[in-house]
């Protein structure tokens, strides 16, 4: 049982994850912390969170399991507020979709202050984004990936993996190298990939997609994601990202010569 | 009404016409032709069509609507011998996905016998094939593009238009040519870029796939669909998908400049 668990980032992944546990009864008070009050005030008024607050250290004093889910380059610059105003005895952990990055910046801190941080990454998302798309089975049936190290609290990754368990979700761990580069082949690049497609197709003929299927549309519903979030995701992941751009285009090039 | 209809190959798309046509009464009789007759004996067991023949001859005699649905470089390599067999006052029409190559080919066989060919593609699919994942409603709200040129009969293009909205579909006409160009953007890159991510994927991490979301699903269900047609397809509209491959190679190299 949680005491006080704190969401920083109250959108699709935040709030599903608030919604979710507050469902399950996981957490006596849920408190949620963002930019902007009333964005989160839906929240509070459906009763999903206790408590909103726009101070992080308000919202982060005497809670003993904080999970950090903004876009993931906000993550790593608030570790350092993080360490300064966490309880000694919380468990901290994210949902960004790099985790080398952040793990270094949170072992980094860890040396001049001990505070149980866990990487973590749930494989879960829409193509929509903010609080009003979260909902609590999303992460049901889904894949988390912890990235815990040899410095990392195992009581800690035991907390997580259960929060993320009670959420319906199966965890799995990673070391964050091979989870950054895992995700950039089956998440970042297929990304990438139809947002050029969509670009592709309107720079080709503008009323092409008028014609446009079944499978354009699966295929390229990931690119009405978020931009904002997923500029931040690819230059978080940038490197592993252009090892992945180099392998697809070999296998695009190998296919073209077939055809030609 | 139909007298008789006949569906050269009863696939996806030919067995899906078929299920469509007997269920709201389109034809008289139904006939398939396919080159294996134990693959069309569930058709028959059902009532979708009355007759089957491997016999594309016996097939074609006396049909007054004519279906050619068989992967699309067999679609071309049959139009002479429907031109032999099939009645004068007869309309035929296809459903290959692309246009350019077959219109071509049934023009020049119109100059020394008259028979009214209107080329169409329906903008329906799945990555599943054969008869088994027919289904009635598989047209139902889609789009059919029809290609006719000034040399084809008006008549038979209200006669194919009218079987296409019968089972639902919006039909629109579009000269073969920006035909090809805009389904080698919707349909045709999409599908090559499809099975490049999956390469791709896995020439990085084997065990990548193991950790994909529905992200990666969506964008790569069309990947599971029959290599052969696809194949088929890529070749039969090689010039205007490497217009495409260009073009996405151009977004994709955008994107790549700003993560850098």
């Amino acid at each position: 049982m949680i005491h006080r668990l704190t969401v920083v980032g109250l959108g699709l992944l935040g709030g599903s994850a608030a919604i979710a546990a507050r469902k399950r009864g996981l957490a006596r008070e849920i408190v949620a912390v963002g930019r902007r009050a009333e964005r989160m005030a839906p929240a509070l008024a459906d009763g999903v969170v206790d408590r909103v607050t726009t101070d992080i250290g308000e919202g982060l004093r005497d809670a003993d399991f904080v999970l950090l889910a903004t876009p993931v380059t906000a993550i790593e610059a608030l570790l350092p507020e993080v360490w300064r105003v966490t309880r000694a005895d919380a468990v901290v952990s994210d949902v960004g979709s790099t985790k080398r990055a952040i793990v270094s910046a949170a072992e980094r801190l860890a040396r001049s202050r001990a505070l149980a941080f866990v990487g973590g990454h749930p494989m879960a998302g829409s193509e929509q984004s903010g609080y009003a798309a979260a909902r609590a089975d999303l992460f049901a049936g889904t894949t988390v990936i912890l990235t815990p190290t040899e410095l990392t609290d195992r009581l800690a990754v035991k907390r997580v993996s259960e929060f993320w368990e009670a959420l319906g979700s199966r965890v799995v761990t990673l070391d964050p190298d091979v989870h950054d580069r895992v995700v950039a082949a089956v998440s970042h690049l297929p990304h990438l990939v139809a947002f050029a497609l969509v670009d592709a197709a309107v720079r080709l003929d503008p009323g092409a997609l008028g014609f446009a299927g079944r499978g354009f549309a699966d295929t390229t519903r990931i690119a009405a994601s978020d931009p904002g979030v997923w500029r931040d995701i690819f230059l978080a992941n940038r490197e592993a990202l252009a090892e992945t751009l180099a392998t697809f285009r070999l296998a695009l090039e190998d296919l073209e010569r077939l055809v030609a």
